[in-house]
């Protein structure tokens, strides 16, 4: 059901199961104790950076296939996407498997658009049970995005460090577990920024934008959620959020809470202005996020996840950075009695 | 509803309007009858080939809108992507409107996942119009997939061209027009080519796979269709699908068609095994086969866009190329009375 641009589901949908896997770095911040698994090696066995994205990707669904005791066929669809070129990150792993795909660039918002269009699909009696998954890995963004590595060169105080992790969700009609009950889809906002290492500025914006649409839609406030989680601003585009919210009337600062700032210990592990990539999200929103709701220490929490839309050329041909943020209300099984 | 692993709509849905617009070459060739517009100017008067995607697709999306005597705001949700890397094309065309956007990949098969998801967005309540667009350009494809056009590299018999082409619809809850009645999202299939100058062979058995499923799943015949349309599978790919349905006891001869067969005369235009791009597939069903079901020339048409899901560097780096092809059910208003 439509509520003015925002979207209420019939009923709340569970998020049945749900996995995240992490690399080395991430596996050392303050949030190392909440990912189901931390790989050292961030190789993953293979012999290409974008091979070894695929591979923790796949990983991170098995993953998610397993601890909610799923077998491959139980999932009607898999939508998933990544920041690689052509998104071969998440099309290289969904060839191991036999499930219909929908292949969706939403840049580090992949996790809330691919959980977003699964509920969709699940709600609206397309699908029994839909996974969603993304994922990043610091190298091959890296090689693609910025530097190579070797050059050594120096990192602006305002840029982010894009994670290896993965998140993978499944999506099903019934269950026990915390439930997404609708959301937003973002619209495309630019206000100009074209300094590709300040990507934080660039979406915070976005962020502004579908966060206010949501509350002014659903007529609630930041204090009716435990949590609005956002990822992946970092530290410069949550004050940014905070102030263009204040504009507008919101005061969002008792319930921020962003996935790149509380991905890494910016100071003792040198991330500058904080975490970010698909996979920072999907990981905190699979290792942190619905843990606590699933336990019940979250009742209902938003979850906005920014894209910055940009290529690597983009910047170099003058071009500003288009920014996306999509979001999704995520409650707690008792509270939405899914 | 489910049907096996294809979809049925709760009812018909309207594709109320549809434009398409193409290029020079495009609209030198045998179908240069049927679209919308033809543009000479390649650059659609920008300074990048870049930003003359987008603008060709900005055009094509106003167009439809145009046609449909709609105005943006009466667009719930746009769903676009195309071949850039990162999408580029799509996102710097969505950020002139004001539109909730979902970017999609699904290389050249998204003029079928954009619209397949319109649908199931309209279908299912979640918004009263829904907007798929997709676009290629010759220029930024050639520049990005294979060589800079200077060097003048001789391209292989079964090479396919990139057109400059771009189609959008507008998908609605009611209204008189041919209609969307369901599909089949695809599956990755990757029989191992890899030969990124003959993705038509990558494409096939993924375009076999995905309407075997649907004929066995709607327990319908090929004779059942006006048309089976694949995009863009040309000469090659085509005998190839021939040959695997063949083997599964399925003749589709007769009702075959290949978009990227119907764009060019490969004889006078030298094209080779066909024409290619999301575009190609997309403004031949804008241009070509909805006007035909518009004007009840055809009763019901299966549309299924076939993609490779490879990058600039999968192929370098010894990666076979995965493929999907997604397909959509369209009737004539009058066969369906949607």
């Amino acid at each position: 059901m439509k509520i003015g641009s925002s979207i209420r589901f019939n009923k709340p949908r569970p998020i049945s199961s749900f996995a995240s896997v992490v690399g080395k770095k991430e596996g050392e911040g303050p949030m190392k104790g909440y990912f189901d698994e931390i790989v050292p090696d961030p190789t993953f066995g293979e012999s290409t950076w974008e091979r070894a994205e695929s591979q923790l990707q796949a990983k991170t669904f098995q993953l998610a296939l397993q601890k909610g005791h799923f077998q491959e066929f139980d999932i009607d669809c898999l939508i998933a996407g990544d920041l690689i070129n052509q998104c071969t990150g998440s099309s290289f792993a969904a060839k191991k498997t036999k499930i219909p795909f929908l292949g969706v660039y939403g840049a580090c918002s992949t996790m809330a658009e691919s959980l977003f269009l699964a509920g969709i699909l699940v709600d609206g009696g397309y699908s029994n049970r839909t996974a969603a998954v993304t994922s990043s890995h610091f190298s091959t963004a890296e090689r693609q995005f910025r530097f190579p590595l070797s050059y050594g060169g120096q990192r602006t105080p305002t840029a982010q460090w894009t994670c290896t992790a993965s998140g993978a969700v499944v999506v099903s009609a019934e269950g026990n577990a915390p439930c997404i009950t609708g959301g937003c889809i973002g619209k495309v906002v630019d206000l100009g920024v074209t300094d590709a290492s300040n990507m934080g500025a660039a979406m915070a914006p976005a962020a502004a934008d579908t966060i206010l649409r949501y509350l002014q839609d659903t007529k609630t406030k930041p204090e009716d959620y435990d949590a609005v989680v956002t990822g992946d601003l970092g530290n410069v585009g949550s004050l940014l959020l905070m102030d263009l919210l204040l504009k507008q009337g919101v005061n969002l600062k008792e319930q921020h809470q962003d996935c790149g700032m509380l991905m890494f210990d910016e100071q003792k592990q040198d991330t500058h202005a904080g975490g970010s990539g698909c996979g920072c999200s999907a990981s905190l929103l699979c290792g942190y996020f619905l843990p606590k709701l699933e336990h019940h220490e979250f009742r209902k929490i938003l979850f906005a996840a920014t894209g910055a839309l940009l290529s690597a050329m983009s910047p170099a041909q003058g071009e500003s950075i288009p920014s996306i943020c999509h979001l999704v209300e995520i409650t707690s099984q008792e509270e939405s009695s899914c």
